[in-house]
């Protein structure tokens, strides 16, 4: 905004009476007057983990007390191994021991754990009530901010119990990504690379351009990487807001990337690094199938290493058990092997692929 | 429907694209082809516990197994003290190990804990599936039909983890209720007495005239009560879906009624039984601020004395114990005593009232 001194940007989310907007921009967390308006509620209760909450907890409930009566601060414990009912209890606890009423705000502070858990906290308390979102890696800052999807983790499978429930704001403060620590940075930079090919061709020029930059975690680059990824996210969920159909092309990448964090064990490999890893693969797998040229594929693979991903994928035990992976992937509901695949530079569809050209690329991608 | 030779009802509720039919007959249970279309799924879940199970497993899984591949049976503890997550986990485990996935079909068979258990397991798993209500008590056929409300309880208090999630559709099988005992019966009941008062001034005459035919279960009268009820609860609710005003005057009786349960400590007394009480005094409470006759007050004390209902309040341990219960009820969210009022027989109004007046109602009603 010129003349304003801070360079913010906003990404408005249209979804009738869900509407909502992300707010992108630093020192954002500072700075209460540029949040706009919100309902006004009796309570906000800030839910975060120990990391963050000693990082960022103070600055966030100086400015929800600037706005609310009482501010109230749960801490979960650290980690996706903590993203269970117990967690989701320990917040329902809180709130009905603080006599949390239906007007109650929650927010979450923290990357995609503390989003997803308290996002299905506020799905259900008293069947519903208001959560804004304060994503503090870049991963979330890109990926949870929009589509509404919350969740929990069951023994028996990741996100297995959610609901979707939009946030009534996304608070996107860029100098938090200053903490984050190098790998999970990249992490998430896998999901911002992910929307080039799959629906922006210039972003992704861009992005190979500005790489160097966003690595550098300059501010300006930062707010355009993760304003496009927003837009872009929101452009497909908002064409498909259920997960009918056309919101799998952002699953690009994931069917190879989901493979390798079951097959070596959930938490050897990021989730953006094995994703990062998947797109190289499926890049492979759209070449094979005589949708790309090499050349992209090389592409793919560069970018993907120097925004410091793994591009080879690890063997787990060979094709067999790469293909059961695959197989019981929540997505393959008939035992098909289906893939997104890249069919121009910005345009992915999913397509069941035959075995034997998943079995080529695992061939050439496998150490 | 003439010369179907089953007297078939259908009350329709709109609500766009999650508008469903709710059945109202005898022998429906054994009448697939009574149903209609249903979206076609993998599996079909039927949930309930050993007494209803026991009754009415069979035949319901009779039907489904014409319809679905596979039909799998999900037996929870009888009782509302399993209204809780363990039972919700219980079915989670099942669905997951039998790989049930996103288009599996979810069918409640029971009353009302089974239908609101049932409901949320149906909201959350996989983010969101498909279910069915078949209500085997008068007062889930009446009440929990419409309104999309499911929930489980949490140690300090009802109904407070939930969610709205509509049903695709409400098979009320008349024949169900002759296995319903007496006392169920009439708490069922007192839900089909509050829509005459607060919407509907024939209906009320109606019960007036037709309830030892209701009491003696004839199936022409029970269509017509479960039917007006249900058709005046959609024409609230749909007002009104996510409870933010006109749904309040649902809860007619409700206020004194969730007091006597807490006070006397839930189970005690039936929901519909302390809803019946419950309506006395409120009507009482009416009368006494000049909205309504004393004729009205013994009018329906006298319709739910009849019915079987309660009619004289417990004392609850005096005036004091009843106010604080009253006031830390869910939808006292500033500490006033808020209560719904009949203004004329067919239209009632929720409205703080002055504590003189509910102190009045309690030293009338109470024993």
């Amino acid at each position: 905004m010129p003349g304003s001194g801070h360079d913010e940007r906003k990404v408005s989310i249209a979804l009738g009476a869900r509407s909502y907007d992300i707010l992108i921009g630093h020192g954002l967390l500072g700075r209460a007057e540029s949040w706009g308006s919100l309902p006004s509620a009796s309570s906000a209760v800030i839910i975060s983990n120990p990391t963050v909450l000693a990082l960022y907890g103070a600055a966030l409930h100086a400015v929800l007390a600037t706005r609310y009566p009482r501010v109230v601060i749960v801490e979960l414990p650290d980690g996706e191994a903590y993203k269970n009912w117990s967690s989701l209890d320990l917040i329902f606890d809180r709130l009905l021991g603080e006599g949390c009423d239906r007007k109650t705000t929650l927010y979450a502070l923290g990357g995609g754990v503390v989003g997803d858990i308290t996002g299905f906290a506020a799905a259900c308390y008293m069947r519903g009530v208001s959560f804004v979102q304060v994503p503090t890696t870049l991963l979330a800052q890109v990926d949870s901010s929009v589509g509404g999807k919350t969740a929990i983790n069951h023994p028996r499978g990741k996100n297995m119990i959610g609901a979707f429930h939009q946030p009534l704001l996304v608070v996107c403060d860029l100098d938090v990504l200053d903490t984050l620590p190098a790998r999970e940075f990249a992490a998430g930079l896998a999901e911002v690379i992910k929307y080039g090919p799959i629906a922006d061709a210039a972003f992704l020029e861009w992005l190979e351009v500005h790489l160097d930059e966003l690595l550098a975690r300059d501010r300006d680059a930062l707010a355009h990487a993760i304003q496009r990824s927003c837009e872009i996210k929101a452009m497909v969920v908002g064409a498909d807001e259920r997960e009918s159909g056309l919101r799998a092309i952002l699953n690009f990448g994931h069917t190879f990337g989901h493979a390798i964090e079951a097959g070596l064990g959930y938490g050897q490999w990021l989730h953006g690094e094995a994703v990062g890893c998947g797109m190289v693969m499926a890049s492979d797998l759209s070449a094979r199938l005589g949708l790309m040229s090499p050349e992209f594929v090389s592409r793919m693979r560069w970018l993907c290493e120097r925004a410091g991903l793994p591009v080879r994928a690890p063997k787990l035990g060979g094709a067999e058990r790469w293909l059961e992976l695959m197989r019981t992937d929540k997505k393959a509901d008939d035992g098909s092997l289906r893939f997104v695949v890249i069919e121009a530079i910005g345009r992915a569809s999913l397509r069941v692929v035959p075995e034997a050209v998943v079995r080529d690329t695992l061939s050439a991608q496998c150490d």
